[in-house]
Parts: C-alpha cells; structure tokens; sequence
C-alpha cells in the first residue's frame, strides 16, 4: 500500500456511546481526524444512535451489529461506565481495536480481563486519558523527560468542573473513579517511571451537601507518595464557577514546570474594572486538541498495528490510585499499595 | 440534498501553487477541513505539482486544466504573487469559487477587473486574510463591535517574521504589499466602519543592509489616521529572533482589547534564569486556526453560495493603504488618500 | 500632641538579634518605615550587635539593658527561636511593646505565657506573619472577605526556599515550626473564621538525604480539613533552583483568588529561547513590601496605644496546626485537633 | 565624616511647590527616603504651603526665603511649569543643588540656561524623569546595556493617563511638552547613544473635542527615526478608562524586551466573567518605586558631589523632540532634526 493509498483509506471507526461524550467524539472523529472514518454508532437508546449516525452520514446500528460489522476496524467505547468492560471485551474478542473512555472498568480484575482479551486479539488497546495529548501537558511531559527540572519533588494536578448539573444521577465514588482518575494518570505519567507507595484522600459533599447521604461527594484532596520521594497532591470539585479548569505542576530538583492556564485565548480587556481573560467553559473546549490528538494516535496505533501510547496497563494504574483514594476516605486513613501494577 | 449528503460531498478544491504556503493550504485542506476534498494541484514546476498531488490523493494537473476540470467546484490560490490576478481572472471567468492568497493583485486596477470578473460570473471571491479568523483576533473583534471599549483612538498591529532566507529573492515593496498589508486589514477591519485619511511610513534596511540598494526594505513603521479620528500604527520587521510575532492592540474611549502573546502553550518553565515560556516559531504554527477557520468559511460561503466575510473589496481596501505607504516612503511626506474604496 | 509632633516623634525601636534577618529588619525600619526610630540593637555577639548599631546610628546594648533602656519604647525580637518567649516575656515585663518573629514560641505553653504577661503588661504583642501585609496577599483577602468568591472549599499555600546553604543547623521539624508556619497562618486567615478539625502530613528528606537521619526534612505537604467544610493544602521545600516561591490559591463557591507570581518584575526578555521573567531569588526581595508593612502597622498600633492585626494568638493558632503535622508524621496517621485555640 | 555620621545627618530638603505633584514629592521624602529630610516647603499660595509643611514638620517660607536658608542643602521644584527655569535659576544661583520636575523648561534657551547657572554653581541639577528609575524600565534598560537583545530597531513608549479632570486648565501642547516628554526621554535613554534624526507627529482632540479650538490636543502619536536606525513610536492619550498605562517595548536584532503590565499586584480573581487582574489607578500608584529611587540618587548625588545620573542634558534632549513633534503638527510634515544636543 502506497502513501496516498494509506491517505485515501482512513481507518473506519464504530462508536459505541450517543451521549454528550459520544456526540464529541463523533464530530472529532468526522471532522478532525481524517485519518478516520466514522462509519457507525451503536447506543442502546436506537433514536439517539440513528441521529447522531444521520448526522455524520453513518449507519445506526446495535453494538452486537457493529461489533460483527466486517467494514468496522476500530471501536470508539463511550458508553456508560458500567458497561465499557463487557463492551470492551465483545468489541477486542471480534478483532476490533479498542479506544475505551476512562475509566476502563471499575474493578482490577475488570480491567485486567480486558487487557488480555485484546492481548489475546492482538488489537490495540487505549484509554481516554486525552490530558497527555494536550499540548500543555505534552510539553510539559517532554521538558521533564528532557531533564529540564531534574527529579519531581512535589507534583499536583486539579479537575474543576464547571458544574454538578444533576446531583442524582452522579454514583457514588465518581470523583475518584471518573473525575480524579485523570489527574491520578497525569500524575503517574509525569512521574514515570517512579511508582506510588501510600495515598491519602480526604472528600466531602461541599457543593450539593443534601447529596451527601446518598453518597455524592464533589470536592476532594489526595494525597500520594512515590517511591522516588516525590509528593503529590491532587485536588477536584464539581463546580467551579468559572469555567473547566485543569492545571498541572511539577517542582524538581532542578526547576518546576507549570500546565494550563483555563485561558480561552491571549485576548485581554481592559476596563474600569481592571484586566480580564475570558476562561474555557468546558472540557471539549479547554481540551480539544488533546481529544483530536487522542483520536489521532489511536488510528495511527491501528494502522501501524503497534500498541497506542497510553494502554489498559495505564487505566489499571490510575484505577488503583482511585481505590487506594475510597479506602482512604472508607477508613480516615492513609492507605499503603503493596500490589502494585508493574 | 439531506444535511447527511452534504457532509458525505464536500466541496471539491483544485489548489494553484505548490510552494511552502501552498503546501500548507494543502495539508490544512486535507486534513482539517471536513467541508473540503482536495481533488487537484497545479504549478508551473510539474513535479512539485505531482508530488504535493500525491501525498494527498489528488490529481496533478496545468493551471488551465484544472480551471477547465468540471470535477474542480473551487480552486485556491497561492501562487507567486505577480500570478494571482491572471489565474484569479481565469478561475472565475470558468465559473469557480475564487480564495486567494493576500496580496490579491499589485494595482488598483487589477484588483477591481478580479472583483468585476467573479462578480459576473456570480461566484465567491475570498482573499486570504487569516488573521480575521484567528481566535485571538476574532475575539478582539467581536467585543470591539460589541462596544465593549467605547470608539477606538488609538490602534496598533505589528508582525515580525523570524527570519529572511534569501533577501535577494525578496521584490521592492514587499514589507508593505506582502506583509504589512496583513496588519492593514486588521487595522481597518478592527476600526470597522471607519475609513483612512492620510498615511505616513519609514522604512530602512536594518536586518540585511546590503540589499537596501537593490530595493530590499526590511523593517517600516506606518501611522494612519483615520475620519473617525483613530490614529494607528503598524509595525513590521523580518528578522525576529524570538519567532513569528503578530499582536494588535485597540484603545478606545472605555477600554482597551489586546490580541497575540506569541506564546507556543500555556506551559511554563521555572529554572536557574527565571520562568520561561517557548514562543510560536512560524506563521503557520501560531496561525493554524486561523489558517483553517478562513478554508471552513470559504467552503461554508461555496455551499451556500453567499460571499465570504472577507472579500475582494477588502483586497482592494489593505491595497489602498499599501500604496499610500510607498507614495509615502517614495515622497518622504505624509499622504492624503483621496479617493478611497467605498 | 498635634500631629506634626506625632511626624517628628517616631517610635523609638530596640532590635534584639543581629543576624541575617535582623539585619533586613534594622535596615527596613532604618530606611523605610519613618514612623519607626531605631535607638539601640542587642545581640549575644557583642561585635555583630555593635557593628549592626554603628550602621544606624543606634547604640549597641545588651538584652537587659535594651528592656532596661526607657528610650526604647517598643522591642522586635529576630533573635534564635529558642530565645524568643524568654525574650518576650522580658521585654514585655519591662513594659515594652513587642513584634516577635515567627515562631513566638515552640509549644503552647510558652505562647500562652507571653501572651498573658503582654496583657499584663498591657502592650502590644505582634508576631511576623509578614505575608499578611504584602499587597497580593493583602488584596486576595480583602476580595475574601468581600466575597467575592464565595464560600471557601479548596485552599493552597505553599513556600519554596531557594537554598538550604547550612543543612546542619537546621533544627528538627523546622519545615512546620518555620517554614509551613507562615502557610499555615495564611489558610488561616484566608479562611476565617473557619477552625481547623484534622491534619495530615507527609514529609521526607529530598534536598538532603544524607541529613534525614539527623531528623531534618526539607520536603513537605500537609492536608487541613476545616469546619467549613474547606479542605487546604501546603507545601513546602527547601531548594527551589528558580527563587523564593510563596503563592497561594483560594477556591469557594463562587470563584477563585491566586496571589503571588514569583516574578521580580513585569520586564519580559524574548530571544532565541522564548520570553522570560526573572523570579525572585529571596524573602526579602520577594516581601519587601510586606516586611515594611508589618512594621507600620506594629508603630501604629503603638502610638494608637492598641492591638496589632495579627497577635499571639494567631502565632499560637498556626503553632497548634504545626505540631498537629509534627504529630502526624510521628505516627502516620492524620490528627484530630480536639482542643484549639479560640 | 564617618558612615554612621552620613545616615545619621540626612540631606536638608527645601520643596517649592505644594500642588498634587508636590504634595506627592513631599510624601515619598518624608516617609520613604532617610536620606533627606524635608525641612521647608515654599508655594505661591501661603496656606497650602503651609498645610504642607505642618504635616511634615517642615516650615513654610516664600520661595526666596527657602532659597537663602542656610539650612537647605537642596531643592526640589515642583511648581507651575513656566516658573520651573526662574525658580531653577534661583536657587542654583544661592548654591542649592535642584531637582526639577519635567519639563525643565519651555525652551531650548531657557534650559541652557538652568544647566550653565548650575554648572557654575557646582550643584547637581537632576530633572524629574522617574520612570528610568522604575524597577521594569531600570531592568530593561539593563538588560539592553548588557546586549540582551542586540541592536535595537523597533521601539515604542506610551502614556496613557486616567483621567482629563479639568481640560479648561491644560496648556497647549501639554500632550507632548509635558506627557509625552516622559516617553521621549525612555526612547532616548533605551536608544542611547543614539541621537534622533527625524520626527513625525499626529494629535487630536479625541477625548474632549469641545476644547480643540482652545488647543487642547489630547492623543498623539509620533514617530521618531535614529541616526543607528532605529525606528521609534510614542503614543498619549489623557482619558484611559482602565487605570494609568505606562508601557515600553524595544524590538532588536537580537531579541525584544517589554516593561510594565499596569498590574497592581499578582493576585487574579476568577469568577463567572474569567480572569480579572486590578490595574494601577494613577502615576503614583504605578510608579511610586521610580518616585523613590528618583530621590534617592539625588540626595546620594548630593552627597556625593557628582552629577547626577539624569540631567539637564537629559532634559533638553527630551525638549528637543517635543519642540519636533509640535512643529510637526503645525506643518503636517515630518521635522529633520539639523542642531542637535550633543
């Protein structure tokens, strides 16, 4: 196959998932990746799967469909939570390579049944951990792998998320599992290759304190040794005011590195008031280029047939801080991990 | 046609020009702009005709078949600059959408025979000031409108290019005709509806002094006034050494709105020398989005057959002024612009 | 007394402590603060006294004569930290007023004690929180109190030395009884008058292993939970390469604050390598503002014959936070404070 | 004299002047220079004279009786702008060393004359440029000196100012005899030693058009080319809604360097508009650093019995080009600088 054959024949992708995410991904993949093709969605919700096939001239089909569909290459799993592990497993035992949204299942043992399916496939595996992809982050990674601030000694990184728009339907432990889980991969990246020793986390229901009972807790801090020494904090709540709001710092021997900045653009007002920025309002905006980037690497992985660079070994590592984190907040103690991913 | 047929067809684009930008365009088109298929590229060399062709699936063809290919709905131009008007004049009088790269001709005159000749032939005629569609700048331009700092009085654009390769390939005049002219549509454009009055620029041979005899000016400063009493400054020069550097600044009678820092990411470092922050090295990588937003604009302005919001009478407009500067440098005295573009 | 008499009659100082910050405090209240007259300086080596007092224009006593001394009309202990309560006690019962530097004491006796025989004496009794009086500090609280971001739930402060020159003088847990002391007045303060309920701690000898045994740590992070629900974390380190790092970062309900920037000034130099600002390379430099303000508001509050805006009472609410840390790394575990200063 | 005995006897200051300036000038002396000690304050109008001195501990005299008090060592003028050589004059004449708020005077004549009656006198006479003694411009001219950014090119100054309180009261031309001045000299001073050559100005009436016919010019902009050169912009307006902006950017062959932000302090608030940082309200505020240093190299200057570092040289160099800019705009041509101050 020659270059602009490769060109010509992106790599056709079948998204699992309608919902806010999954309408993201769907106009990511359409219109910023032309390395792939989005040639189906499958949602159990068929309406919901038939629109927003229409609108990216797709077919509609049910995952059990597309899982079978011999024209699907890859599948895009941006279901709800619960079900990524069964999907992810159908989807790799069909021979289909895998991007699974985070987290990639709930349990370890989850996650570690979908690594060895797709290890028993061959396919290629990979966890929506878009922050690496984020230009910020992704500089910020390759100055310090270069050296530039010698060994991390203290690391933090934050999710401020606009807003809680519906308490009720938040399960219990998502700003560990779904939130944090982010920053825990940050983090861990950051760090890499050292491995965390001990957590301690601390949450509690600041936000919408009558969801409490029911098991909703919306602010949060962890935090995690290394066994490098490093100290690492990682912070979340469900509703900040003024927009998403995800930052990164890493201080070393030899200097600090610091990502984000929430800023919209580099336009800058001034007034009576004083000098103002307008901020990024949510995490499609504020990350679109660590979506996109994302997307782009999982098709590259696909058609190189290697492993992409963030695999489920990653999902399994960051979910493993995030259980330390509910049995810190379980027990009012810090936790060690003494089995740790290797 | 369905909204899902019109995704499915985009607008077929020939390019005219394989040189750096036209090789950008070409990689913009392909593999940013869903709304555009890029199906043939011509240039006078051949092979460089060929080759961009190939890495993009697309024909190779002459200038003339490609304004003849019934296949080719628009084509895009970024061929040598003394070219455009003629490969403008020979596109739309075939009946194709015209984008062409700034500056569209180097007279008056040729100018309006491109405006009258697309306006016969009822097609779009865009020209390529992508600064408009920057983030930054369409930012800046959005709260100016929006009253948000009152009338403006003062206003200032610069651009200064990383570096001059080959000053001895580089025409008379080009600080103004080829870039300034960028600064002199932002300027007009950020001071909508008003219109210039009297122009007075310098300019000198700072960077690359011994080709000041040969014509070659690589540095100028230019006022203008304008009839609603602003008064502006433009600034170029070609040998940054810090990277491609473009800002505008407006400051009117409640405020002021400043665009561009030049500032590759957000991402900070801290060492032994300070904080420091890596800055955007060429035109393309700071201007990306805006290199892609004016292609998405002009494939919307195809399919809806409408004018695009930036035309052939804002070529004309950034002209005038272009003009007026050389008079100005060529005079040594201020110069009044009499008749203007209405 | 009119006020001119009040202009020409400044407080007459006594320093007691002629070491690397008592300097910076005679040269301040010698150059900067004119409601302040230092009149004699005290310090164990008679010749660091006597040459710190011949610099000013004071005289050199000893700390008897200095209490002693009914010129002296207000004291400011900078002296070893394990003189500073029998200091206190003696100036204050000779009825001076008394600015003692932070840590007024190492446990809560001691602080309770000077406490009681300033209120005895009746005489002002300030300790160096210094940050308070700084102007990006000064403003995040002022914009708190205001409310302009609400509600406090996550709060950040942190302190990064650029050099630890003399690791074998540094006392045991000075990280909390020094360095994190002042972070924990901040969060204190910024977040009144919410108390602490429990605190956790990790820290670790990075900068200089070889000492850890010892028992110096030079690398800490610490986790408040407070009765407000707000979770705070601070952090501190002893080798920051880029300067002396103080910042701090307040998020509520509403909003968020951040002070400080590290920076020197807001002169950037873009070159080859991108734009940079030079950072401040140490307290002094960094909180010259705050060092003179601190003195003015002690002088005020002594001729105004009234307690200073930050007392021993603050000293002993943040001393409480810094032995729960003490405590916490002893054992652990995180620390319940059952019994705090009111 | 020994060092002690130079702190301890401080340089007798006479102010002449008891305006807003001078009101400021007697403030910063008083509180923030121990090296002078403000002893006498003369002002046309008795009262305020005597207001002044009251609350300072100064006494009150006629300007003659300040300038024959043996007691005063040194003046400070701050008096209405026609009285500054007449009033300079004098008190050379009687042997005091003078600092002269800008502009020395209106005439090249009249400045020449200041600078002979002082220089044969042997006293210092300093003129009131404090913005080369402001942390951001001092570090940037450092920096340049040091070659940080090769030879400069492209410069630019500008004054922005709050607010036009009393427009009936503005003498013509104040815009760039008095405003604009400030910037002439930074251009100058950035620039040195290069000597300007050719100067074209632009002003209106933009702010308060109903006082044009009176003369009253409130925006401006010139351009100011150099005999190495470099081009040179300087902007003023009278009514920035946003606070008081001093800004400068000096672009070279091998690098840039910009000073000043307007920020008041480092703290930034976020809240449901985005990022909002306060700015400097009025030329005190923003340079109360420079107002300081200012005085501080005088009195040193007079101690020392040199010259100071900005003179009446520094002042005619700055006039010069005013006295440019004006013929410029009444010529609406640019203005060849021939006789030049060397």
């Amino acid at each position: 196959m020659t270059t602009s054959e490769a060109i010509a024949r992106p790599v056709r992708v079948g998204l699992v998932g309608a919902g806010r995410i999954g309408n993201s991904h769907a106009e990511v993949l359409a219109r910023r990746v032309p390395g792939a093709q989005l040639v189906a969605v499958a949602d159990p919700r068929g309406d919901a799967a038939q629109r927003l096939a229409g609108e990216f001239g797709a077919r509609a089909l049910s995952p059990a469909e597309l899982f079978d569909d011999p024209e699907v290459e890859a599948v895009v799993i941006a279901a709800s939570v619960d079900a990524h592990v069964t999907l992810t497993e159908a989807a790799t035992a069909a021979g289909k390579a895998v991007f699974c949204e985070k987290p990639m299942g709930l349990t370890l043992a989850e996650i570690d049944r979908s690594i060895s399916v797709a290890h028993a496939a061959g396919v290629a595996l990979q966890v929506g951990f878009n922050r690496r992809f984020s230009r910020d982050f992704a500089e910020a990674h390759r100055l310090i792998a270069d050296g530039a601030i010698g060994t991390p000694q203290l690391l933090r990184s934050l999710t401020r998320d606009p807003g809680l728009a519906n308490p009720a339907g938040v399960p219990p432990w998502t700003v560990f599992l779904q939130t944090l889980i982010h920053d825990f991969d940050t983090l861990l990246w950051l760090n890499q290759p050292a491995r965390p020793v001990s957590i301690y986390a601390v949450a509690d229901a600041l936000v919408a304190p009558e969801y409490k009972a029911a098991g909703l807790l919306d602010t949060a801090v962890v935090v995690i040794t290394f066994d490098n020494g490093a100290i690492a904090t990682a912070e979340a709540n469900f509703s900040a005011s003024y927009g998403y709001d995800v930052r990164a710092e890493v201080f070393g021997s030899g200097g600090m590195i610091t990502a984000g900045d929430g800023r919209r653009s580099a336009t800058v007002l001034y007034d009576r008031a004083g000098q103002h920025v307008e901020t990024a309002r949510s995490d499609v905006e504020l990350f679109i280029d660590g979506y996109t980037a994302e997307f782009v690497e999982f098709v590259d992985a696909v058609r190189e047939k290697r492993s992409p660079s963030v695999t489920g070994v990653d999902a399994r590592r960051a979910l493993e801080v995030a259980l330390g984190c509910i049995e810190s907040v379980q027990t009012g103690a810090p936790v060690r991990l003494t089995e740790q991913t290797r």
